[in-house]
């Protein structure tokens, strides 16, 4: 038997645990909060389904395999909403010890690699990582559109404080996706006003 | 408001709907039935993580891109367990009605594109198809595993069974981890019998 592949399976199963933390938003239908697995899914598919959003240094095969990894730290941290109250640096703290102790499971060479493209990801400097970042920004506000409100009736956001919070940060990485989407919420957080 | 964008996000939303298609497997604690949207981010996970399991012409990002679109027919036809009994070509003719249905919501490009590649997954020839469905077949084979039978019991299924069913899949595009997971599975079921 390979240890290798041993390492590798069981890096596998304690990634399964994913599939148990919940996430503030909900699926698109309201039926239920959504967990990190099914929205590392959904993430990598819209950043394959919006390639075109992306600048020309953007590669997106490496963006699809940063999301694919992005929330593992939330087996041990969970998820951190965005629009809830949190210390930023206590938070990266744990999520680094976090990933430590995830991507160590792997074999040498690929926790390496691994946890150099999460580190990559969390940086939000290269090219790569702030597309996959807005990326990872705006799946939640398509939830919240879809779900009629969601974590922006719950954590009573602002029109003004998604742009600043979230569209800035969708902005940054894909312009053209958040002029799109921000005319759909400003409609959005103008009829729930009226 | 762009046309493209609105249907890439209509699609988007659509694909949703897959984190409420409950397969037969659980996810590893047993805690509950496995959806086909958070199977589809594990398997992609898989295929990353096992890549060098795979031949020397398999390009691991297109089969990244395969198994993160493989199961979206699911929406409409639900999942078809292994090693339950269904009637294969009636399985297949409706999967390809909702491939029809699903993928023509995108631009047309990415329409055909996208279709052109879950055709490809499902005729299973290419050398990246058959490594796909190689990782789409191990992974709920590692889920019993680490749920103490789950399917199997389920089914009542045989090690020889297991064998022909899905480990002869499982070995065409992937031998080493096949040869693995046998033993894993021999001695899960010597204990069961024992």
């Amino acid at each position: 038997m390979s240890d290798r592949l041993g390492r590798q399976l069981a890096f596998l199963a304690e990634a399964d645990r994913l599939k148990t933390v919940l996430r503030a938003n909900t699926l698109a239908d309201g039926s239920r909060r959504e967990n990190s697995g099914e929205h590392s899914w959904h993430v990598a598919l819209y950043a394959l389904i919006l390639a075109d959003q992306a600048g020309p240094d953007v590669r997106i095969d490496r963006v699809l395999r940063m999301l694919l990894i992005h929330d593992l730290v939330e087996i041990d941290c969970g998820d951190t909403p965005i629009h809830g109250s949190h210390d930023a640096a206590s938070v990266a703290a744990a999520e680094s010890t976090a990933a430590d102790r995830i991507f160590r499971l792997l074999p040498e060479d690929q926790a390496a690699d691994f946890r150099a493209l999460w580190d990559e990801f969390e940086a939000n400097q290269s090219p790569d990582a702030v597309f996959a970042k807005s990326i990872d920004r705006v799946q939640p506000v398509m939830q919240n559109l879809q779900s009629g409100g969601g974590t922006w009736k719950e954590f009573a956001v602002t029109s003004e404080q998604l742009d600043t919070r979230v569209g800035a940060k969708i902005a940054r990485g894909a312009p053209g996706l958040w002029a799109h989407v921000r005319a759909l919420t400003r409609s959005y957080f103008d009829r729930a006003a009226g």
